[in-house]
């Protein structure tokens, strides 16, 4: 089953709250099962680390089964291992790396 | 004939101008008969309300068979319906959501 | 071959340098050969002109194979032609009309 992407690139606050409703919203549009992987990288990255504000949307995010995709690319140019993030989050490579990977597989591409 | 959507989710009226003129030079670019959507959501549902800045660029994109298509998720957290919307209008349950779909039909997707 | 197009609009040069990192990233990603554009129109264009900030990096861009492609619409409600464009660049009639061909033709698209 072909999945979407989200892509977010920015550090602001109200754009990760705004992008993690529009993933949430997006749950009951798509058929039961269709993964939905919220891609991020550069500057906002911040989102997958712990004690942000954005922490409680966050996790309702993640229960509700949306999976959340950091770019380790950026993750060494701001010194951060996997071991420095959320509960939940997974790791790629790279954020536009596998944002093209999965264009290839069929997904559908939302930059919100 | 699959069609583009164009995604737009600022309330910036200078950011609505650039996205109307950019529907615009897509018409004479494609094939004659592609329909052209703008999806609007969160913020940038404003772009569809009456008396706004961009009302005689909306007018022109409209008139030049863009359509212009809104997020009704977006539009009951601001209390709108329909009847608040410009003549021409159309909403859609999700705008997300439709992006989605749009892409499963083939649909090109651009975010300017 | 299919490739991949990236798509900018923006002015800001903290963004030029981080969308030509994001190409740059992108290059070992992919298979060998792949194509990688990067799509520039509206304000984003003053990108391609010589004598920018980002000039360093542009450059380490189009060394790496990366291709510059302008949106002739925006050059010319700039006054810009194909010579005040930095050398390697290349324009095409309409940005977004470009990004519509290349996704049909069944490329990648990045909004980063």
């Amino acid at each position: 089953m072909t999945g979407v992407v989200l892509h977010l690139t920015e550090a602001s606050v109200d754009k990760h709250r705004a992008v993690l409703r529009n993933a949430l919203n997006l749950v009951p549009e798509v058929e039961p099962g269709t993964p939905i992987e919220l891609v991020v990288h550069s500057e906002a990255i911040c989102l997958a680390l712990p004690g942000q504000a954005t922490a409680d949307a966050l996790a309702e995010a993640l229960d509700a089964g949306i999976i959340l995709v950091v770019c380790r690319n950026s993750m060494r140019q701001q010194d951060l291992t996997d071991a420095d993030l959320v509960h939940g989050a997974v790791s790629a490579p790279s954020g536009v790396g596998h944002l093209v990977a999965r264009q290839r597989q069929g997904w559908a591409y939302l930059r919100p």
